[in-house]
């Protein structure tokens, strides 16, 4: 089937792309918005929007029965999640589904077997992914936890099986400290999560994070797009991505997305989605997390394969095959994405919300800017501070890597503090310039005290 | 060599371009303004700028003296003069070279052989480049002319030698028309262009715009990238521009690159330069005339080669061979252009300078900008009308005929009529959407009448 009508239940920059997607592709599109997000670009640029409810996320962006009500009074063939919100909600997944509305993205089955880490775990071990050392599913108590972490030795981390994106975790570096984490760490599970499930892995360091991008779709097939370097990460929360990565040799390439597809196929995925790996400086690879949607930083991918993974998730939403096959795919020169934020660099990161006086994105050859923001634009303080992503291509990383310095420099946003001083710093250090950065690396360097 | 600091002699979108560029290279720039351009964007993210004379160009961008004064006191290794301006200038050039600074483009000599359209004429001739039938050079008076016209066959066309870009032509239906209008062409070309001298061609129809690209280094090396398509002209002026053309075969492809290169070895060319030829049904083609700069519509091409023609241009000033072959370059997907002016297209493209109240510009995957406009930006009555460059890529014409579509509905521009509207009309067409049109195109369609 063809939609004819989506609902885009999401908000600023990716409520934007998806809007854009389906403008191109001759869909009309729903956009909501709660009372805070009146003047978003994502209101003015859908063909229908309507208000959800307050500014408070779950009251509106949340909120199943306003969304559902959207959707259906409005006709809607279909809903993309965007990410975050109910992008990986199983439960919203099956009421659009039992509402006859498609859900843009995998099955309620493979998000909820993906959902639980624990579960992942043993389902990606199952298909020959290399999982990090660890338990074999739950801990029951401190002896089970013991018992494991003695054999794979410390430090381990203690992670909530319903956790995810940085959350639930805990590290212990012994067996002391593993013994009064533990009771701990099971509680604020339960507290966070409401699923008091923890388990352990082995703590790995000198670690990158690298991704697969897979897409799949409704006939057994699935691809891989290569990979996304996302290890420039502050407190968990990834700030600068790049295709492809920077150490990956072929063969680890080959071995890593080969690895994704297995698991993309033993879960019966369709649609985007991305496995999430530990890369050791050995080539060494071990599996994270899924994430059952698009990923924030699915431009760089689009940039070095020039696929548009948003059309392509409707497309594949929509029944059809993927519009292409593995041997299809090559890389075209590297891309890189910072994500620009109201935050303030200087202080520790402290969110900035307010009115942008005067706002002028940077352009020309091989700049994208994928952004909700305006001049005038109001940014809230009651959602995630990003304003723009900023997104350049370059034949290589060097040349990709001084045109983001020089997008950078352009990009004009009065009013706030934005992240831009942040990056411009990251760019100039030889350590990012070399490639020789892992996951602890914003932690392990003070930006503002030089090299 | 290695430039240091290039001087930009231009204005708006293309210096913008040109600074980019030198900043990518690692290249300060010095940005030169009239009195009228005090606030451009060019000033305003150039290393240097300066004043150079009152808002007329010819005291001002024209103005060799005070262009050569900035240049020399800043101690400017280079000069790139953009396009239109001193950009297809030999006595600037000369003038440059003499002061020991480098002319960003190709030799005073190169453009002297250029310029003159009856030299060029011949010497393409000689380079078995096919020309349009017509008078062996200049035409003395009536009687030549009639004689040249009676063997070429009527309409045939007078074009002033020194005249170009549309400028100083004038069509003769027969031989009355013809001896009533050859004195006056004569007299308007004195006028006009300080050279009496005219010559005649055969005025074919049903003629395709299409230019090719090329590039050239001093080491005796030159390649094409392949073509555009610029026939959406209006009045002679180019409104849209595409690659790459819709109509042509691999073999014309071919044929018409290699008639390119010989045409640019046959004048020691080096830069970039354009190769304009009218392109008829049964691919036959004939040189026009060749532009000795970088051209307005230089993007579309870089969209589909990856080639950055700017950095390029800078490369081979600096002595270096050209960084890729013949072979290397492939043409990837498909771009277009519409070039965005402050003109009214409801009351016959009148100007409409005056204040963006509201600038917001396209974003996301394959659209690329290229402006000197911001919120709050005057556009001036003194110079072109051109606010913005809109440039798209699609992995198909189709695609990217879809997108660009998509990208105008939401460029925001407030405050100033612009050719928006015309373009959306333009793209909606269904010649246009076939690739069935001539430089006739706009003449015999009106696109406020519908279809």
């Amino acid at each position: 089937m063809k939609f004819k009508k989506v609902l885009i239940a999401n908000r600023g920059e990716i409520a934007v792309r998806i809007i854009r997607a389906c403008s191109e592709l001759g869909i009309q599109s729903v956009a909501v918005y709660s009372e805070a997000d009146r003047e978003s670009l994502h209101v003015r640029l859908a063909d229908e929007a309507y208000c959800i409810g307050p500014t408070a996320s779950k009251d509106s962006y949340l909120n199943f029965t306003n969304m559902m009500s959207v959707a259906t009074l409005t006709e809607c063939d279909a809903v993309h999640p965007g990410y975050g919100f109910l992008s990986e909600n199983a439960d919203f997944a099956e009421i659009c589904e039992s509402c006859n509305i498609a859900f843009i993205g995998p099955s309620a089955d493979a998000i909820s077997k993906m959902g639980d880490k624990a579960v992942a775990k043993l389902t990606m071990r199952e298909a020959d992914v290399p999982v990090i050392p660890g338990s074999d599913g739950l801990i029951e108590d401190a002896d089970e936890a013991i018992r494991v972490a003695d054999e794979i030795g410390y430090p381990v981390i203690i992670k909530a099986t319903a956790g995810g994106g940085g959350k639930g975790i805990r590290i212990a570096e012994d067996r002391d400290d593993l013994i009064k984490q533990i009771t701990t760490a099971q509680q604020e599970a339960q507290k966070a999560f409401g699923n008091a499930g923890v388990y352990l892995e082995k703590y790995l360091t000198g670690m990158k994070h690298v991704e697969i991008q897979i897409m799949a779709d409704k006939h057994g097939n699935a691809v891989h797009l290569f990979e996304r370097d996302c290890s420039v990460q502050r407190r968990r929360q990834k700030l600068v991505e790049e295709a492809p990565c920077p150490i990956l040799t072929e063969q680890q390439r080959a071995a890593m997305g080969q690895a994704a597809v297995r698991a993309a196929l033993a879960v019966d995925y369709a649609g985007a989605g991305t496995l999430e790996f530990l890369l050791g400086q050995d080539g060494s690879f071990y599996f994270m997390e899924m994430n059952t949607r698009i990923q924030v930083e699915h431009p760089v991918t689009e940039m070095i394969t020039s696929v548009d993974l948003i059309k392509e998730m409707i497309s594949v939403a929509e029944g059809n095959p993927l519009s292409f096959k593995q041997e299809d795919l090559r890389i075209n020169g590297w891309s890189i994405e910072c994500r620009i934020n109201a935050e303030n660099p200087d202080k520790n990161f402290m969110p900035s919300p307010g009115k942008i006086d005067f706002y002028l994105a940077p352009g020309g050859l091989g700049v994208r800017v994928d952004s909700g923001a305006y001049p005038g634009y109001v940014i809230s303080p009651h959602y995630d501070s990003m304003i723009a992503k900023l997104i350049v291509w370059g034949p290589t990383r060097e040349e990709a890597i001084i045109r983001m310095r020089r997008a950078l420099s352009e990009f004009a946003i009065d009013g706030i503090h934005t992240t831009i001083p942040f990056h411009l710093k990251l760019l100039a250090h030889p350590k990012f310039q070399k490639g020789d950065f892992d996951i602890k690396f914003l932690e392990e360097h003070d930006l503002n005290a030089g090299h």
